[in-house]
This record gives structure tokens, sequence and C-alpha cells, in this order.
């Protein structure tokens, strides 16, 4: 058997290289030089992501009766961004050098400047200064933020000064004009989250299906944010995407409803195959306005460990907002029987607990997990081997059949059996080069199964197996392999294991 | 048996009422009075609208060796649309009235009086304005085109007047600006198309995925056009979703591939399920600049035959275009022997054939083919049924569970089904009202199969499964549901059609 050891850790630039090189994911408009923090997904990229955005989305509303799914468009009527306090407040505060004429966000320049502290030792000054930050900031206090950059001697990396202007808040929605008539038209917005087309379309929802709280509405849809400072490959992009749900509840349950949400959730990921060891919780120490109660499940990326999904309490800061502005109740009625007063609960406006994680974020972290290098073999056979170990559920291509050569009926073999198979799953065919290079490209995209056809087929209807992870190889009757591989790869069955 | 009669002709507000009281389509952002031309997908919407999506994925690379998919974004760099021609000639004529400061098209004005002479019998009329028009923006005479207006004395609905401006061009892409840098933002625009997505990642998917010509790239992406005057439901949208392929081949071998392809859509239509009498060709008399050869698969919807799909021998126009802008060739090495010269092929450009057809008109194609309302019994009998006949595998909801009385241990027996049942499909639970209304209730989402227990089902574990179309009802073992219900709702079943 092989000896398998340890390789070093996978950095994020082998993680780019390989999405690149095996069609997983491109720099957007690469031939015009790219567009910032945008990106394509590749003929492998996209099988992956499709089936990790299928299977939330049967996780989250196939295996709950009280959860179904809505599709709301990116353009939304302006005001809903009004009452969500986005136009008034979804900014980063931003900072110029007038030597450099280069820009910054104000809060990173202090954040690095606090980095620098801790690296030197020195904790307690680092903690002071993320603190005198918090204060500012949450004060609205621009002024004092800048005068803090200058009081820490923070200079413009680029030209050495610290010559610098106002601190500016910036607004990170992207805005269009709608509509032909010049009086008619009008600036919309580029929703900046998915979640308001939940909020706007409850009573929609509620009303139209029946449904009784608790209850809750999940979509998967682009958002886009106008990030300043946009890095670390798909972490942080311009145009990204949500899968969210909002979970109705009773104000006063919310509570049981936030861990239920926040412990299913982690299964999910724990269900898909990323390793305890690489998740945890970050709890939400300072809350935003709207919540009462959040969590991060945080992915050890190659970066470090950074959020992968929030799970918000919400309370009923959206829709209270909603109904204010746009003068239409947003009240449940709930003829449920209150055992206190022993009369029905009657009208209010739900809480929302929320559970809200990155497509793209999830797809990055599943592709990294996957990613694995092994050295195999010992002494003067040593090599190395890369492979992606996903989980055949959700690998791109689900097996690839090989005829050993390229002649004597082996081809056309090779090729009833595609045909055979790929109503059921996706499956290929390939017939160029040698054997060991053909498993060799599967594995390097993570195909969980290799079928060779070989001149044993012709006489007895059988086949090879190779498998991905430990490259066994059995023999099987064809007839048998709809069977074998359906079962390793239906979705089905990973959503029974949730 | 019930007598069937023919209802009147379904009206476009039949259907529009439908799909909002039923959750599969509602106005966007309605709580703020909507936003024009813009619609969200309900919960029974968006499982119709994905269900099609999938299989149309699947239809398109699963089933075919070289095809495969990728995901491009929606923001792209602007040199794009300066190659692809959108930034200079993506425009629509428009004419202001400087009366009622009304603005209109100034070739729909035309159209309007085309129609008016073919209603009064004055065909030969009406085809000669058509052909004037026609000739008129071939050649980019705006001036030419007011001047025929007011010489057809065409006024102003509203203020009556021929007070009309010149005519100018309006173009339909939305824009907005990326970056927060002063002197680093730039405008971009949102895609009115996926297929440039497409074209510009053409040799990223050939050389990554290895492929040989000829081989097709398979999208769907939302796209967005500042329509002038959108109408017509969902038709018309200014946000809408493409589901495209562009198939690259050797030139010379176009027309045999858009031959091909034309016929495999076709064949997809009716594998969907709507009728051939309602579905046809239309021919391009006048091609687009781009184009050899152009056909429409229409269909036809309550307002007549419509564009739904169309099928475009696109030439190396585009590939041509983003090479000379972008200075990269985008070229292949074809070495499969030219029998003419008994040499390779070697480089060239390839030709491309796409098929492309709007998710949201074949979501309203189905819909509208689905509606079905039937008078049923006879005399005083007679009642009204509605319900919505779609493939068991398109449908939102595959089964309904029903326990036939809420006590007894029957709710419980039943959700033990619906667990059972729903990590292969969706399933839901229903208990309230009576039995026939349940019925009713399931029939206008068009759910295929309503599974009823009742006290029998106590006694032998079997349940009663009730037919959306024929209402009739079989009697059969709980063990068998899975397999029964399973294989008529399967999307590889449908798939093995095609």
């Amino acid at each position: 058997m092989n000896t398998n050891q340890e390789a070093p850790a996978t950095t994020l630039q082998d993680i780019i290289a390989h999405a690149k090189e095996y069609g997983f994911v491109f720099p957007s408009s690469e031939i015009y030089d790219g567009l910032q923090a945008v990106y394509d997904y590749g003929q492998n990229g996209v099988e992956l992501k499709n089936n990790l955005k299928t299977l939330w989305w049967k996780a989250m509303t196939q295996l709950h009766d009280n959860v179904v799914g809505i599709d709301a468009s990116i353009f939304m009527h302006p005001l809903t961004w009004k009452a969500s306090g986005h136009i008034d407040s979804f900014n980063d505060p931003m900072i110029d050098n007038r030597d450099s004429k280069k820009r910054y966000r104000a809060d990173q320049l202090l954040e690095l400047k606090a980095e620098a502290y801790a690296n030197a030792g020195d904790e307690a000054r680092s903690t002071a200064l993320l603190q005198e930050m918090g204060r500012l900031l949450g004060d609205n206090d621009l002024e004092g933020v800048r005068n803090l950059i200058i009081a820490e001697g923070i200079k413009d990396p680029v030209s050495g000064t610290d010559n610098w202007t106002e601190v500016r808040q910036f607004n990170l929605m992207f805005s269009t004009q709608v509509g032909s008539l010049a009086e008619d038209s009008s600036l919309i917005y580029l929703r900046p989250e998915t979640a308001q087309g939940i909020f706007v379309n409850f009573l929609n929802v509620q009303k139209t299906g029946r449904m009784k709280i608790p209850f809750g509405i999940a979509q998967i849809g682009k958002a886009f944010r106008n990030e300043i400072v946009a890095r670390q490959f798909t972490f942080r992009m311009r145009e990204f995407e949500q899968m969210e749900m909002q979970f109705f509840v009773r104000p006063g349950t919310e509570m049981q409803w936030y861990e239920r949400w926040r412990d299913a959730r982690m299964q999910f990921h724990l269900a898909v195959g990323l390793p305890a060891e690489r998740l945890k919780f970050h709890i939400h120490e300072k809350l935003a306005h709207y919540a009462n109660a959040a969590v991060d499940i945080e992915y050890k990326f190659p970066f470090g460990f950074r959020e992968m999904e929030g799970i918000h309490s919400r309370t009923d800061f959206d829709l209270k907002a909603h109904q204010e502005l746009s003068r239409k109740k947003q009240q449940y009625f709930d003829n449920d029987i209150d055992e206190a007063t022993g009369k029905p609960y009657g009208n209010y406006i739900p809480y929302v607990v929320e559970t809200s994680v990155g497509a793209d974020r999830l797809f990055l972290a599943v592709f990294c997990n996957a990613f694995t290098k092994e050295t195999v073999g010992e002494g003067d056979q040593q090599k190395e081997r890369t492979y992606l170990k996903l989980h055949p559920a959700l690998a791109p291509v689900k097996a690839a059949v090989f005829p050993l050569v390229r002649k004597d009926g082996l081809p056309e073999k090779a090729e009833a059996i595609v045909k055979n198979l790929r109503s059921e799953f996706r499956v290929v065919y390939e017939e160029r080069d040698a054997i060991g290079k053909r498993y060799t490209r599967q594995d390097l995209i993570g195909t969980p199964f290799c079928i060779a056809v070989d001149y044993q087929t012709l006489e007895d209807d059988t086949v090879t197996v190779r498998y991905r992870d430990t490259t066994e190889q059995i023999r099987i009757p064809i007839s048998e392999l709809k069977a074998h591989i359906g079962q390793a790869v239906s979705m089905e069955r990973l959503l029974e294991k949730m």
C-alpha cells in the first residue's frame, strides 16, 4: 500500500492556480485583462457550485414542510433600501492621502496598526486601539477617526506622508437609471443583499401559501457590493451569490429557533464534508442595530478562519421598517392559543431568524478542503499525487469511461456505457493518452469513479471501476454500474444524513 | 365519467391572476406599488422555474459529451460591449411629443399604423409602410423615420398632435460605476445578453477542458435591458434570465449544426409538454449583421405567436471582434485531416451556432399551456374545475399527503409518510379543511399526486393515490409509494425521451 505523508499546507495561490488550470474559476473578462474582484465559474466550477446550491435548496425547503423558496429580482423599488437602512448607512469610512492621491478604508488603516502592536507583543495597546476605533465609528465621529489616524502616526505606504483628507462615508450600493422617459427615469440599486426580497414578499408568500408561523422563506441569488478593498480570490467579490433563509417566528420564541438553526446549519457543513476542526462558531459581541443575537460559522481558509455563514436573530426590525414606510400592515394573525391568557396570540409583526451563507464562500471552502496533495510510494518510487476529495454527490463529473485502446471495438463499448448512464448523472468519455494520464486528469477535477473498458469486457461484460480516493480497482458487471455509482453520487442519500 | 367541454380561451389576465393568487409570480416590490416590468417568482413559481432550468441544463450538458456549462458574471469588462457592438448599436429609435411630453418608440408608432391599414383591409399599404420603415432604420436615417411618421399623419394618442421632436437612438444597456477610487472608477454595464460571457471564455474552456471542435458551452443567467415599452407580463422584462448555448464548429459545417440544433430544441419543447400546434418555426428573412441563418421557435401565447427561443448561425463575428479588440488570438488548432488536401485543417476562428431561450418565456409558455379549465358533470351537477396540467417532473410539489381526519393517529401516519418520501422529492403535508378542498388546492398548483390516509390505512398500510388529471383514485401499499411516484416525477425519465 501507499505511504501517505502530510504535504506542506495549501496556500491560496495553490488554490487559485488549480481553480484556473482545471476549469473551476477564471478571472472575469480575462482577455481584457480582467475586472477586479469579479470571477467566472468554468465548466467544472459551475457543476460544483450548482450541486452545492441544489443541496442547500433541498436541505432547506424539501426537508422542511414549513420552509418554501422564492426568487425575487435583483432590481427592487428604491424605497426598499430606504426602509432597510442601506441608503443611509451601508457605508465604509474612506480617507484619501493628498500626496499619493490614493484612497483607503480608514478602519482598515487602524486595524493594520493594531495588528502591528499585537505582532510586537503589545496586546493591550492593540485592543485599546480597536476599542477606541469601534467607539468613534459607532458614534459616526469621522473627525475623531481622522485624528486617531494622525495621533497613531499612520503614514500612507505609497507617499510615506500623513497628509490625510477628512474621513467620508462611501455607500457600497451600485446604482443605475431605469426607464427611458426623461421625467420618469429613476435611480435604482443593485441589491446589496437578498434578504429584503424575502421581507417585501413576506405577506404574499404567507397568504398565497397559507403558511402558519413558524415558517421560513429561502432564496438563492446574486447580490452586489462596491467593495473598496476586494481581495482573497472569490472570498470577497463585488458580484456574489447568497443563500439566505428568513424564518418568521412568534416574538419571544426567537432564541429557541436561533439555536436550532445555528445547529442545523453547522450540521449541513459537516454533512458536506467540511471537517469539524476547520469549522467554528464566532459569537458576535457587538450586535448590528437590527439583531438581538448573532453568530458566524467560520471556516479555516488558507488565509485563516473567516465567516462563511451568519445566523442572526433580526427581531422585527425589517418588517416594521417596511410597514412604516410602505404603510402596508406587515402583520400575521396567530390563532394558536396563548396558555397564559387562554386566548389566541392574535396580530403581531413576526420576529425573524436568518441564516445567510455565501454560495461562493461555501464553494471556496469545499474546494480548499477537497484539494489534496499526497506523496505516495517510497524511496525512489516516491511521487506526488494531487486530487480533489469532493463528496461524490458534489463532484462535477460522476464517472469517466475509458476504452483501454482506441481499436477493436473498445471505444464503441465504452460509448455504449456512457449512453446508458448519462441520463442518470454526468459521465464523460475519454480516449486520448495513456490510461494512467486519464486517471490523473479525472483525479484533478475530483471525479470519484473511473470505468475502464478492456478486452475482458468484450468477453464477459465486466469493467474495472477505479476509486479516486484509494486508487483501488474492482471488477464489476456493466449491468451493476448504474446502481453502484448511482447510490454513491445520489444527492438524496446525502440529504438523508441531514 | 365526466363530460369535458371546451372552456373559453385563456386570457393573459387569467394567467396573471392565477400566477399571483397561487404563489407563482408576484409583481416586484409590490408593497411599494411595484417596479415596472420586473417580477418575483413565488414559492411555487420558483420550483417550476428551477425545474425547467435544471431540465434544460441536463438536456444540454449531461446528454451531450461535447457540451459543458459555465457561469460567467453579470459584470464584465466594458470593452466586451464595444467588441460585441452593443455600445454603438444596441439602440431603440425614440421620439418625443412636445405637447404631451411623452416618449415613444418610433418604430412602434409606424407598426401600429401598418396594423391599422391591415385591419382596414389594405394589406399592400401595410406591407409597403413596414418595408419603407425597415429601409430607413437599416440606413439609420432617423430624419427619414421622423418624416415618415409625419407623412403618415401619426398623432400622439395623448395630445392628439404631431408636434414631434427629432428621432434619437436610446441605448438599452443599464450602466453603473464600479470602484471607489475617484481616478479608477469606471462605467460598466449590466450584461444585455449572456452570450458574450461565453465568447470571452471560449479559449479558457477549450484549453482547460481539452475540448475538440465541434463543442458547445451552455450558460443560464440574468441579463438586463432598459426596455422602453415593457409589457405582456413576464414576456418582456427589464431583468430576465437566458439559457444560451454557443456551439463552436469548423467554418463551412455551420449549416448542418444549425439544422441539427434547431430540430433538437424543438424536440425539447415538445418533450416538456408544449403541443405541436402551439409551436412553430419563424425563419428570419432579414438577418442581423452577425448571422448567416436564424430561426425563432415561437409559442402561441394568449397574445399570439411570439418568440420563445432563437437559433442563430452567428459566423465568427463575435470571436473575431474580440480578437481584434483584445489582441488575443481566438483561434483553434484543428488537427483533423481535411480530405481535400490530406493535411490538418489547422488554425481558424470557429463559427458559432447559438441556441438562446428565455427562461421566463419558457416558464410562461409552460404555465399558460398547463392552465386548464374544464366544465365537469352534467345538468345541475355541472361545475368548473381548474388545474395546472404540468408534467410531473416539472410540478412544484410532487405529492401532497392528507390525513382524512385530524385524530385517531391519522396525522401521525401521514407525517411518517411525508418523512419517508421527502428526501426523494418535494412532498407536503396538509390537514386543514375538507379533503375535497385540499384536492382542489393541489390541483391549482399542479400537484400530480394526492395521498390520502384513512382508517383502512391503520389496518393494512395502504393509502389512496388520487391523480390530478383524471381525478381517479387507486389504493396502493405505502411501501410502493416511493417507486410509484418517484418514477413518474423523475427528471431522468424525462431526459431519456430527449
